[in-house]
């Protein structure tokens, strides 16, 4: 990067620091955002500074939000009774997308991972089972197909079970080892439908 | 876009006006945003800032560095009777990382193209022909291969010729059609020696 100036280099460094963006992207990324015009520049810092000042989680399902509780949360026509566990915010906008799930969301914000670390503890598990003690009629789990989602999911369903809640898993329908939010609405609706006990 | 909270629409739309990056790249990256912690979003927001800020063209070869004048401008080590013409300052940076070439740069920041309503009078051409009326013993023509590549280089060419000047384009070598900064050193060494008379 010595071919660039301080602030270009610099810029290109924070560029490719993002995921899925390399050296030449981040380049061209940087020499994009140099030729932008300061107000579009402005624009663009200014959402980033504000979106991570105003985004929080939301206080009941802790999906990403703006305000302290979600408007799938806040809705008197979802049924309460019903939770769909995701591992995150993009997944919960992917089933919303399909427009035909009427229940809310509990969003985990991760999956458990032994090899990178992770447990029950890291993630929003501890917030589902304090929800469970309301009106809650089934936990459908919709974790990723992946190892991490899958062990998560089975993880999920010996502990609410003991509680007689019906726990179901969406049906495999969705590819093993792809990711949910990749996925299109079809598929996503007939793993909903076809769903099976835990 | 409903699926998402104002400020991160926001924040997924503003990703998705850069280039190369499609709405679920963008969704992706303004997620990664959101995790990431307020030191690395202030770091990041202040970059882009201060980039914008700070960086200018070299008011003698028009790069895009830090200072008045770039370091290649100023340095004595550096051959000031031979300039490089590119289109970009990513171009000139392509050149330098193959570490042989020793003249100076003129950084056009981009080529004639009628299509796009760009002119001899929308790319710094003019600064080219200033430069000129110092000690300078050969012009080396390396705009891209492409349709308005060849056509700037043409162009220059034929205005700078009657004062005696050499003018020279680099070889074929590179790729017709091809981005000069994606080619790698070897090539474009190649280009280099095998540059003939215009």
């Amino acid at each position: 990067m010595d071919y660039y100036s301080k602030h270009i280099s610099k810029l290109i460094e924070e560029f490719s620091k993002l995921p899925g963006i390399g050296s030449k992207s981040a380049q061209r990324l940087a020499f994009h955002v140099l030729n932008m015009t300061q107000e579009q520049v402005d624009n663009l810092a200014g959402t980033i500074i504000n979106a991570k000042k105003n985004v929080k989680y939301c206080k009941c399902c802790f999906t990403l939000t703006d305000e302290d509780m979600c408007p799938i949360c806040k809705s008197d026509k979802r049924d309460h009774s019903v939770i769909m566990v995701v591992e995150s915010t993009r997944d919960l906008a992917a089933y919303e997308k399909t427009g035909r799930y009427n229940g809310v969301y509990h969003v985990l914000h991760g999956a458990i991972s032994p090899t990178l670390g992770i447990g029950p503890n890291d993630i929003k598990l501890k917030e589902l089972i304090e929800r469970l003690r309301g009106d809650v009629k089934e936990v459908i789990i919709s974790t990723n197909s992946s190892v991490e989602g899958e062990a998560t999911a089975l993880y999920i369903s010996k502990l609410i079970k003991p509680s007689g809640i019906k726990v179901s898993r969406i049906a495999s329908g969705v590819p093993v080892g792809g990711d949910l939010e990749y996925i299109d609405e079809i598929t996503l609706l007939r793993a909903l439908e076809g769903r099976t006990d835990m």
